[in-house]
């Protein structure tokens, strides 16, 4: 499969064209009918776990999963065929997600529940970016990538600072309400009850009762209140200057930076700028 | 209806000035009746549903509703008179939530229940924004339009990626507490689940038994404590643009609009802005 | 009481530097005793309310509130006596606020339970910003004040917005769960639970049992997410905006505006800034 | 122990580089090897008060709980003979906590359940900075404290306001529910309530049931998410200044660091500064 592109025969590189670009009419038909079959199969996957439903139509449920499985098998066939480079596909993101869409139906032939691994086909629907307005999308999905890839120290110093609270918290939770509340009769539980309520989510399942328990739980909320200001903070600050460098090209006459996004001449000196 | 505007009999352009205008006293008295009828009938909706009230007043509030539906009836009739464009109006959107706020109580001699569809006479309510103060609001409810807009696509994007992870960690925990916990007895609800942890809601109808689920569950707190930093900084990141960009007045030369703050020259045909 | 401040008697001038100012150490050493006594008197307004301390010290609470009330009684007279001009003293926020510090007392001589009122005195404790760093603090508090009277209207067209939209949620959810789930039995009820959701506040005490229910309430958590981004944004925009502000004098030389704060020369040209 | 390092024994010299410092290969592995004794040292503190853990491992956590505080006891020995100030390591902060790492063993011989304040040991785990990265994280880190520390004024403020609301709602709660909902019986508890509300964080243990008293909670709600966006927009307006501040170089004249992003000139001495 080494040969060069314009080797090929023409049915593999019509299939090449048709599979993994979206200009034709035929490539943008193949990409809404797969994404279509992949929808679909996680739906029926879904439904497939709810009694009720895998009572009353348990049978077509596995019908439906091995002809999809059958489609998606022939597609990662296909793939493998007319793409220039093989291993560089099987071994890409997309190539392992497409790999594992298909596995798990065969693994439950041998162990029970696996199929719920199929699941995985989901992340398939990313390809979505792929047909509708790719470009643009993708570079609004760069300014957020760099945002949080620019902040991504300041994040992981941030978890570091969390961990570290909600496990002291938890721990003093273990001291004040451990003997009395069942809810707190380990630390591992009152950290998982810490996290709980520093991220006010706040279940409910397990909440102080005494007196002290609760002044204790009121300062984790209002802490965590505050503290939900800086991962934002962080981010919005991210955001706003990787927004800022998106749209920004500086003028060849005065130097001036920052200018609109679509500007053609400087707003400082009126200079005309690089198209 | 399709004569000139100025051929139309007195009346029907006095009715035109009181409706659809609210620069007269008596265009600004309609329009604080009409609220005010508005503003009771959809109370009198929400009120018959208490059991308690519906056993004691039933017979009054049946009575109250036919009356505001006969008084909605009217104007709506009057509306179509007296505008210029009838179908226009018609097939507007507030032309349409007019006729749906009439409709259900007839559909409800027929249909029993459909009347509390009724409520959608609260979407009338936005007509308020005609009254007080109505350019000063509608420039601001622009500016945070215009964020929304330029953040549709991220939202957008952000969106698919959120359904993507409560998919996949819904299905995790079906894997891992479904046999053990009632509420996660299927991926849809094990779904659920994760949404209302994600965004830490947290009703605690459904919550993690497991230490492993509790450990899973930790994880996309802290995920969503995260995550929850990002659409707040796209918007912030747009407000404040956009909120830049409304300060500044037009270009005398091509008329542009929406200069950043400070600009000496136009960006687009590099003529001299007024200071 | 209309005479001059020179024609004041010594005692009244001294009383009035005392009570109304904080340069003296008389005057600090009063504004602290009154802070200690009106924290003391709401810790114990609130412990009179615990069912077991009431038990056991309820006549000591009495009498402590007698006494408590007595001394801010006294304050109040002196407060109308040595004031400038006592009637505008009486009507203003903070005279009424300590009116309704003393009356409750009385009140629950004749009414039961109103007793409970007096916790109105917390709001005395604002005068503490009155004796540490006052001016810092105010100039912060009127950053944060000018940043939320800019956002005014924006808050309100969205609290509007987000009425509305929590009754067309709530009707809505009415319809689907009213008949089988008995936290939805009205719409009103429906309302509430709709604000408990979208505010991410989440109790667990109404919650959706249908699957449709439970499709319907993760639109909402997902939306209310993604609303949530919209106050914290104009608020951000207008602080930033506001904080700018607080730190801007342009440069004389070369008109260039936001130097940082406590510059001294301007940074762009390097010429001297006013001080 | 005051004499001179160049005067220090080999083997002390070599220890202080070993222990305090992370350039060396040694260094770099005790660093490493430490973390991980502490990590397993709080994941066992953690474990043992998991009941059926403890009945199954509960001599083997003991035995492994003696040894962990034995290497830390010579740990801690081996810093005070190595290092150059020994009270000044002894009473810094990472002395202290290093010292209460292996005290409560000692306590819980005398006083029981003391010996969960081991948890404390995770604080030693912030010597993780030392390791990865140090300086980059450190900088960052610098950014959030700096940020924190410009804004502590505000958030202060903040924090007042919050609780003086919640102490307001809290009581007027008590006065509503408090006869007829037993989560309301105390003003204390009912403020407890306000402030699960106004946090967003929504437990359920304690929830209104009155329709007034769901009606005022709803007001509680949306006003804390209005509120919920004062603390973020301080903390992001300042980490956005505090980020555009760490970007510049220092004057080469009067060394004044923190000049604002497209400076030309010091804004304290007036010099050019390098391009």
């Amino acid at each position: 499969m080494s040969q060069k592109f314009e080797q090929w025969s023409p049915l593999r590189r019509r299939l090449h064209g048709i599979i993994f670009e979206a200009e034709t009419v035929e490539g943008r038909l193949f990409d809404i009918i797969l994404l279509l079959a992949i929808l679909l199969s996680v739906i029926i996957v879904m439904l497939e776990t709810v009694p009720s439903y895998q009572l009353q139509y348990g049978r077509l449920f596995t019908v439906l999963e091995w002809i999809f499985t059958f489609i998606f098998l022939i597609e990662y066939g296909l793939r493998i065929y007319c793409v220039k480079k093989p291993w560089n596909y099987i071994f890409s993101f997309f190539g392992l997600v497409d790999l594992m869409s298909i596995l798990p139906i065969f693994l439950s032939l041998i162990f029970v529940g696996t199929q719920s691994l199929m699941i995985i086909r989901g992340i398939r629907l990313l390809r979505v970016f792929r047909i509708f307005k790719l470009v643009n999308f993708l570079s609004q999905g760069q300014i957020i990538m760099a945002a949080l890839k620019a902040s991504r120290e300041k994040i992981f110093l941030f978890m570091i600072f969390i961990l570290i609270l909600v496990s002291i918290f938890g721990s003093l939770m273990y001291l004040i309400e451990g003997r009395t509340n069942a809810g707190f009769d380990s630390i591992p539980r009152s950290i998982y009850w810490a996290i709980v309520t520093l991220t006010t989510v706040g279940y409910g399942d397990i909440s102080p009762q005494s007196p002290i328990g609760q002044f204790l739980a009121s300062l984790i909320m209002i802490a965590g209140y505050s503290i939900l200001a800086v991962p934002t903070g962080i981010v919005t600050g991210e955001i706003i200057k990787s927004s800022n460098r998106a749209y920004t090209e500086s003028c060849p006459h005065c130097t001036k930076e920052g200018h609109a996004k679509g500007a053609k001449f400087c707003d400082q000196c009126g200079g005309i700028l690089n198209p």
